[in-house]
């Protein structure tokens, strides 16, 4: 079920300035809260996810971590209440440049404030505000979840017992800053043909080159293209631009961009202050865009602030899109790291 | 100096179908020709450069291959006759889709033939066909000019004594097709503000996370944008996109995409056929685009072909422009490579 409310602080402060008024964050449950409002897990999600990560009685549409969350799954439903929110600036229910706004009663588009990741953070703290949740059991994400997971830890201290990063940041890199600026110029120049664009280049760098050669090698196209591939690229142009605004890519991709945990301290501080009982942190050797090393410094910087800190290399041809197309993977590692700690 | 003359045989009937009528190779010369037309060096560019590949008495400017051309350098000029052409379909004296078609006295556009890496090679031995050189003592050539290299030793049995190909392929991969149909497609979607994007991509894969990493990291920028890197790409792309045709970018990038040595024959067979007294290949390890392991694979076929061939794997954060910005690192394998053999 998708629960949408004005859950923000009204009016809600930017990390970078600006000012939301009658903020809304989308989220959607699975499972139950126990009486002592102990079992929430707080799942962030990548940058184009909504809030539906599985299917539900309410919706029985696939969710994008359908095989992660279920009856006996990796995330429980019979042991946890799960959240996943919608990130503030997205367009799936949470306030963004999609929404009208209530102050004009006309469309945000691009007079959204720049929302950064720790603004995505609150919105998931909001939630738990909301539900009157003092502590989630979990906090989890991958690739901007996987940094929103960091900035709640850091700037939310005491409200999770425990994390999980997959394929994030605490700074983003020049070659990633580099890739998503190309993609936001597209969108810039043309937010219908290069939000097109945007979403085949994230593609290429979600994915490895080692996948594409064994997909499709140099086999030719079938749809008025000289290669497969590129029939490939257009299915996930055309899958991703029916349903995502324009102006919520740039917002979000740009949060990416401008998120630096450095900003707010030495992280090593910041992890000390965080409260946390342990963390898991999942990273792909074959990630061009969240490298494996970024994973690494997550890794020691959270044990360094004296958290029991387990580091996952997963090997996988998917490359940074492994969370979403090696499900089972990830599954396996979460629900052991689960129950050995 | 610059040399253009109707070398192409009229009409030339390209690769891929269609003709050209009247079509002109650009060429420059270093160094002298000598009595028996033994001492020529054959070199082809990559995509985007003109045959100014070295400054010369008659054009002070420094070419794009300045550190290796000249007297005492590694491609001699007191030794050798040094010839580097300009790519058929390019827009720097060659004919191209910048350049007038002579039946219709208006410019070609996108009614220029399709031209593959086999028409650039052509183009090539036209201007030792009209210089009266029966065998060329070297081709040599980096990215597209590597491919190029390949193409005429195998197309071209016997018109070279040795080859040295550079960051080349036999056949490109389903990761580059990729990124390079992106940045057409960018071109074909607005020829001005996507010939800026195209080149900016190209930026990016051209070099390696490394080093953007360390030339820029997080640097703020001073030109407008969140970063440093952005300017980098702003002046790359401003650069370029004074200079280069858009429809020239598009007729060479594709071509790159639809080369493929195996359409003639295997590589092993060709190679045994090409009368070649000796090979350099060199990769380099950070090169995203034309991979190491398709470096190996080219020495690989030119061994099996009988050829004694020498692979050099160079380490470079410039990646796949290394043979640009580590000029002196080429020089010095190539020199040693001309000694030794």
């Amino acid at each position: 079920m998708t629960y949408q409310a004005p859950l923000l602080p009204s009016p809600f402060r930017c990390h970078r300035g600006g000012e939301i008024v009658g903020g809304q964050i989308a989220y959607e449950t699975w499972g139950t809260l126990n009486p002592t409002k102990s079992n929430s897990v707080l799942i962030f999600t990548g940058l184009s996810p909504s809030a539906h990560a599985a299917s539900s009685p309410a919706d029985a549409d696939s969710g994008w971590w359908e095989q992660l969350i279920g009856a006996g799954a990796a995330l429980d439903t019979h042991r946890f209440h799960i959240i996943c929110v919608n990130s503030l600036g997205s367009c799936f229910g949470s306030s963004g440049p999609a929404s009208i706004n209530p102050l004009t009663s006309v469309r945000y588009g691009d007079t959204f404030p720049d929302i950064s990741i720790e603004d995505v953070a609150a919105g998931g703290r909001a939630v738990l505000d909301h539900l009157g949740i003092e502590r989630a059991a979990l906090i989890v994400g991958p690739s901007l979840g996987g940094s929103a997971v960091l900035a709640f830890a850091a700037l939310h201290p005491g409200r999770a017992r425990r994390l999980i990063s997959i394929s994030g940041t605490m700074a983003a890199s020049a070659h990633a800053i580099a890739l998503r600026s190309i993609q936001r110029e597209a969108v810039r120049n043309d937010p219908i043909k290069g939000l097109r664009l945007a979403r085949k280049l994230g593609t290429v760098t979600y994915r490895s080159a080692a996948e594409l050669a064994a997909r499709f090698g140099r086999a030719a196209s079938s749809g008025g293209h000289d290669f497969a591939v590129q029939d490939y690229l257009d299915q996930q142009a055309d899958k991703f631009t029916k349903t995502f605004d324009a102006d919520s890519y740039l917002t979000l991709s740009r949060a990416i961009d401008l998120f630096d945990l450095n900003a707010h301290g030495d992280p090593t501080v910041l992890f000390q202050r965080a409260e946390l009982e342990s963390a898991l942190v999942i990273g792909v050797e074959q990630d061009a865009l969240f490298t494996i090393d970024e994973q690494t410094r997550i890794a020691a910087a959270l044990r360094a602030g004296g958290i029991p800190t387990q580091l996952e290399r997963v090997d996988s041809v998917a490359g940074h899109d492994a969370f979403l197309a090696d499900q089972p993977l990830f599954a396996a590692i979460i629900a052991r790291w689960l129950q050995d700690t």
